[in-house]
């Protein structure tokens, strides 16, 4: 038995999210249908997380168990040949047995994308939030350095999850902005449901100045999702890359 | 009657080119049923060059005339709330009875998106040329040099066009790399149907050593369409800006 890691980019458009569901076409069910096709043997594969409809990735990453002859970096050419244009398997090695892509990952980075002009893109219609006001960047990056650091960030948390622990680690929030194109970078231990949506909403209502600049600390330690601001949507968001 | 220059920006991937044709989702027929829509009247709009199947624009411009009461910079937000998400008006503006968006053109530039990398890309498949080839940027570059100036390019000309003048100027001829993305920016004051793709094509077979770099001159002055390398295909290609 070999426990194999793969690295996935995908366009997340036309997908309702990583995770199967039934009558709908996820990123999970295409890469596990393309190893059925390949290997002719039913697998799970287990993603490091699970990406909303809509998100995309540079860098997701999964992990399946099978008994095969193939060598494992084979299996990335392999599946790519089988795979829908919108997914793509950028790398496959073999890792050690107790691997697991979720629980063994000990932080994710994402890159949020916000198009900032007076009209909207088309190019960049699915790939990016656009946003018509005019934003201070300078107040965003002020505000985002209180996010840096563990806290208990279920304020950001979209209401319905159900989490336990709620305590995070955010190690790293950069904003750069070029032309009308604004990139927040931002890499943690792990990230609550929507997080990132919420704190790119957040900052994105402080920097038009609807929320004020320094209320973000307040925001923070409220624990309170309706103190926040709105949630980005899902088109501006990638999953860039997993640690371990 | 006014004369109304429109800057437009569109993803050519749903889109068989620019010009009308019947049964075929075209731009130009997309704008001129929003402009009916909006002026219940039956325009005709010229564009500044006619792009196929695939081909993207961050800067085509078009112009039409029309007897409307409405001031001519609200043309752009009205044309957008109509058009479909694929095409977005940037500006418009009044210009001179004599304005045409083709002939009163004087230089257009095209950008050209190369994605170099051992695997395909699932994001960019419809904004870029995926080439898995090592590409010697450095060969590219200093062939690229022979390009610039006034010259007969017929060479680079897909063989079905007709046109008589074959003579052209590039003005500038830019490559720039960052990572696994090239970018290949090209002025001139005209380009011959499918000229910057049977350019990026031969550079591209330099690059990889299919063509000689010291090659390029003959291929130029040769102004045989076979001698030149291949066409690269639409996916890459935008219409950056026209210059008036």
């Amino acid at each position: 038995m070999k426990n194999i890691k793969l690295t996935i980019e995908y366009d997340g458009t036309d997908f309702n999210g990583w995770q199967i569901q039934p009558n709908q076409r996820t990123i999970q069910d295409e890469i596990q249908k393309a190893v059925k096709i390949m290997c002719r043997q039913d697998i799970k594969i287990y993603g490091a997380g699970r990406t909303d409809a809509g998100v995309h990735a540079k860098g997701q990453v999964a992990n399946f168990h099978i008994s095969s002859h193939i060598s494992c970096n084979r299996f990335a050419p392999a599946l790519n040949s089988i795979l829908p244009k919108d997914i793509v398997i950028k790398k496959s090695i073999e890792v050690d047995k107790g691997f697991h892509s979720r629980y063994s990952a000990v932080a994710k980075e994402y890159k949020y994308i916000i198009y900032n002009d007076t009209t909207r893109s088309s190019i960049l219609r699915n790939y990016s939030y656009y946003v018509n006001y005019n934003l201070d960047i300078q107040k965003m990056q002020r505000a985002s350095k209180t996010l840096i650091g563990t806290y208990d960030f279920k304020t950001f948390m979209s209401s319905g999850s159900s989490i336990g622990d709620t305590v995070r680690t955010i190690y790293s929030l950069n904003i750069e902005s070029e032309k009308n194109i604004i990139e927040i970078t931002i890499k943690g231990n792990g990230f609550l449901y929507n997080m990132v949506r919420i704190i790119v909403g957040t900052l994105i209502d402080i920097a038009r100045g609807k929320i004020q600049e320094k209320a973000i600390k307040n925001i923070l330690y409220s624990k309170n999702r309706e103190t926040a601001g709105h949630t980005a949507p899902a088109q501006g968001l990638y999953l860039q890359q997993v640690f371990y």
